[in-house]
């Protein structure tokens, strides 16, 4: 169960509607998902967001569409955000993941948080060669 | 300052001699950063992070060593380990990064900590279409 | 479900009892929600619990009611507690938040959250200004 | 020491030079804080981050400037950063916040991070009475 | 539901059935729970994990049995992670957690929760005491 | 550099002075280290930190000194709280930690950290054996 009930009829108002109309044409598909269904109670944050995500995610740059799903992920899995892991991992395999990069996305973030844990519990000084301004 | 003082001479042991050497070949370096000094006052804890390490992050898997190491980077951002940014980012540029892909990824690692805490702020039912075993 | 079950009858426990009635008073409602239920196993543990949120969020102080809940959510979103985010969201509308500040809310979490990631990732050098002991 | 080298000369950018100069005037001062200078490095982070954080954090809306700074300050506590601590504390200061509403904001901060960890502790049930689709 | 789907039949393949053959073993139960059954999909992230929790988790040490569950749900809790929160909490009342301990683990987990954002919303100097190596 | 000035006198107030003092004979030591000399601006917020604190941690109960120690830096190292990792760490050293046992206790939450990500990752339906209500 949500925070807030998402509008029952959203495409009504004009400004959602050209929102979900973009999202459906951006990824090629009739779904408009339950984020995008949420923030519907407030077609500004709606603009703003998916005006963002679209940019950032659905726009060629100097990653590649499955490195950014990626780093999506890993992002979400760290934040313990549950919908996140789900869409992410979704479209990480609509850009073609593969179950043996799953595996090694999944052993990396678990590594990352390890060695995280003892930097943190070491509190270790930064070494002078990491200082690009030096 | 650490919450522990690294051996003084950590080679005079020979188990830490040998991840020293791995370190260094495996490298192409001579320099062994702050982490594994630490690490040395326990030689087993010592062995068994840079096994880790080494199998997940030096040996040709199926994702690229840079995407490896965004992830990593993406993962010690969100947990706000100070060291693992420095010494990830560095690691990072090593193996090419550029500065439009820094850009980059501080965008979508930005992007996702958004989108994380919105999905959260509205807990948000998880859509069917995202189970896979369904 | 909960990782302890919560007693059948907690209001044959005196020391419950005189919690949950202040609680009911304090708030102007028959209703204990589900923390208090389960704080109950230990009757200790669940007086000092309420004994605190009630001088802190239900006592007149510098700050108004709906500033504290909001900043409360603020705290439960990045924490990624659903229980917490459930019940003081509810709270909050309680205290008269409107669906604009719900979405205004939700919007200088999550830019807080983008700019803590952006801060962190730069590991940026605190500005001499900010010093309040220079 | 930061993840990477802040343009020595920001201004001689056009794009760069608009959003310092937006950024003086919007706080009406001289001073340009190192986020900004940091961002710098690409001018399309910079204006887009500013324009969000100048869009939420310094236009008139439904929840008053003060009350938006102790949110981020919240959610800056939460995750640990400490540039962001220290530079909003430093505005929430230039609002007005008063010590005692500081050791308010400390106060349900903490008192939040207690709860949220019991709630996760306990693994809690959510109350149907939260449902708002109910 | 999970991000993939187990193995309807992991013991099939015999990397899998040894893991799950040496849990059964270890813990002197028939039960192998989820975390072990969906990382069967790849038998050597499986391999890895179970070796690294059992070399751990379930072989004499300087701590004892309970100490390093409690631990492991600090952790857990901390993180947000419900599965992790269930199992261990399961698993220190197979080592013989009492119900006072209990209430005791999540005091403190709660108040260090607390004080952690106290130090990091006042961002404390670090007392020259706790210098190791001064 | 903190984000306000410590009281230069503090034990000229009254409230402080007798928190102060029950510091130093609780702790059989003239030390008050810095969380309680900055917590000083507000002594309703010392009293009840320092109360609680002691309650907590300096009287006897079902869990031994050093045991509660270690979970406290658990929790600390996962929240990032680098003030608090250095003091719980002196504090587990003054309660007897050995080398051996602070190795092991970051090969635990080092272990934990990973793990949570891989159920996070994973999104592990629960067991219905951990269920305590079934």
């Amino acid at each position: 169960m949500a925070t807030l009930k998402p509008p029952a009829d959203p495409e009504t108002n004009a400004r959602v509607k050209a929102v979900f109309d973009d999202i459906r044409a951006t990824r090629k598909t009739d779904f408009v998902n339950n984020l995008w269904r949420h923030l519907a109670f407030d077609p500004a944050l709606l603009e703003r967001t998916w005006g963002e995500v679209k940019a950032l995610m659905a726009t060629p740059s100097t990653l590649d569409p499955l490195t950014k799903e990626l780093i999506y992920i890993a992002v979400s899995i760290t934040n313990g955000c549950s919908y996140c892991v789900h869409s992410h991992t979704a479209a990480a395999r609509g850009h073609g993941m593969t179950s043996a990069q799953h595996a090694e996305l999944m052993s990396i973030v678990a590594l990352a948080a390890k060695t995280n844990q003892l930097a943190t519990a070491l509190q270790l000084p930064i070494d002078k060669v990491f200082d690009v301004g030096a």
